[in-house]
């Protein structure tokens, strides 16, 4: 049995391409994952910006399995396996780990506020041990201005403790860089992505693994490109960049943003359709993001050749 | 093809039981379904007292199937279908009709924040279309402190107008009196219910329909006394007594509060378990909350035969 290896660099929580019916489109995302993947960057399936909670835990299955038979690798593959209830976490989490992913990325329950980070730990706790099998790893994933349910200091103490070859990571999607800092001082090894690359290059020096970030959907060479120099002389400039080029995608709601992004660019309409309760950007807000994005020389290299396939 | 009838009274988010494993207990669940239709009480079965989000889909089909069987009356049943992914709340509701209960309590898709109005029409109306079914009955569910996603005035006003027949009722669990108050001035024949007994004399006199209640699992009968006499003179003073009642139980964290007090009545520990990231209360909790309990010569007749039979 392989030890699953820790994720590093660079993730995108790919955005899920649906069909007129509104189920998703497996061939469109194994596309996008292969071209991702051309790109250095990793592939965090099943995140918020996958609209993966408008999914339901079948759906899910059926696309793991989709990119698995794709060619797409799973030991680059961390999904979103968190859902409110405890069968479905377990159920994702343990199929991803029987197709070979090399981690997922586990939200808490988040239905109910105001928990107790002991209840959270025999969340955690249950979900481990139901799956009961050592190549499991866990990302635990702390988004609270989201998921309204905070993944504590504490918390994370006391699953290290519990759990330590599995609970070996975090995505900090919080927003707030001292967090990310805390965790980076208080648990030495521990696999810390940035949620967004406004972090990265504060992550990578702080000693942090990445970053895992909504824009890598749609920029991800450029942000791998500051991961992998970050220590030249030229890093400031490029977290300048990739600032700026996060900055005109924060104008609008992010997910239907990046969808148009990718269909304009991949000359494919049908990325345009977001599941509800997620609407697509108006015709006037898409004019305005296009031409924001062309007046930077905005490219995705090799895109439309892949999509074209 | 029969007409559900639009409910009115008392209805209890019923709690559930776990076995040892953390199952729903099916047998259990109906001893309680039974006994609170016994006391005038209608069964909002999986809301959120009833942790109906720590529960798969899978769950709540075996357990509705399993009640239905049991005997119990699904003209009285109005469970809570809503979840977070389209497919799923589609499969519940129309599993909840073919079954005949007259109508289900639908949360919105609540992991996504601050979505527009237009993207939650187009969910409710997904729904809608989907499930087809033409003895669908809807009562909204209102409850921005937990869901975080709330129902606007305006999204109401454009259901009704687009789903007259199936759109028909609402739960407001605001907890603000203001805004239930505006629903009945606003929408005359829609069916409005209270989520707590605290406004329900408001609420009849308002012209709503009654309450739907966390402490009805406990107190079903004095609540429905003000139901029934919210128009004498003693109105006043009912819901004076069901206020206190209810603040010795919100000293508490509400749902295991509500467990420990249905499995002391009834002298059944089995009803202290929850399911993560829910916890018990400590047995300090406990012992404080019986003692106030006693202190109010608080019962709940009938139960420890039922439970007991």
């Amino acid at each position: 049995m392989s030890e699953p290896k820790r994720f590093s660099g660079i993730l995108s929580p790919v955005v899920t391409p649906f069909g007129a019916d509104l189920r998703p489109d497996a061939a469109r995302l194994a596309r996008q994952c292969h071209w991702l993947l051309s790109q250095n960057c990793g592939l965090a399936v099943f995140g918020t910006n996958s609209e993966a909670n408008s999914l339901c835990i079948e759906e899910k299955i059926e696309l793991l399995d989709a990119l698995v038979e794709a060619g797409v690798d799973p030991a680059r593959m961390m999904p979103g396996t968190g859902a409110c209830a405890l069968p479905d976490t377990v159920r994702l989490t343990a199929h991803a780990v029987k197709r070979g992913c090399a981690g997922t990325l586990m939200l808490p329950p988040f239905y109910y506020k105001g928990v107790s980070d002991e209840g959270l730990f025999r969340a955690y706790a249950e979900v481990i041990e139901r799956v009961g099998d050592a190549r499991l790893r866990i990302y635990l994933y702390h988004i609270p201005p989201i998921a309204q349910v905070p993944i504590t200091l504490d918390l994370i103490e006391r699953l290290i403790a519990s759990y330590p070859d599995t609970v070996v990571g975090i995505k900090d999607s919080s927003g707030d860089w001292s967090n990310t800092e805390a965790m980076l001082n208080r648990f030495p090894g521990f696999t810390v992505f940035a949620g967004s690359e406004s972090f990265l290059l504060r992550n990578m020096r702080g000693g942090g693994a990445g970053c895992i970030s909504a824009t890598a959907n749609i920029n991800p060479a450029a942000i791998h490109g500051l991961y992998a120099e970050w220590q030249s002389p030229q890093a400031e400039a490029l977290q300048a960049d990739l600032d700026a080029l996060r900055g005109v995608l924060q104008k609008f709601p992010m997910i239907p943003a990046l969808k148009a992004t990718v269909a304009h660019y991949s000359g494919d309409d049908g990325w345009h359709r977001l599941r509800p309760p997620l609407v697509e950007l108006s015709e006037d807000q898409r004019q305005e993001l296009l031409a924001a994005l062309s007046e930077r020389n905005f490219t995705m290299a090799g895109l439309p050749e892949l999509a074209g396939a």
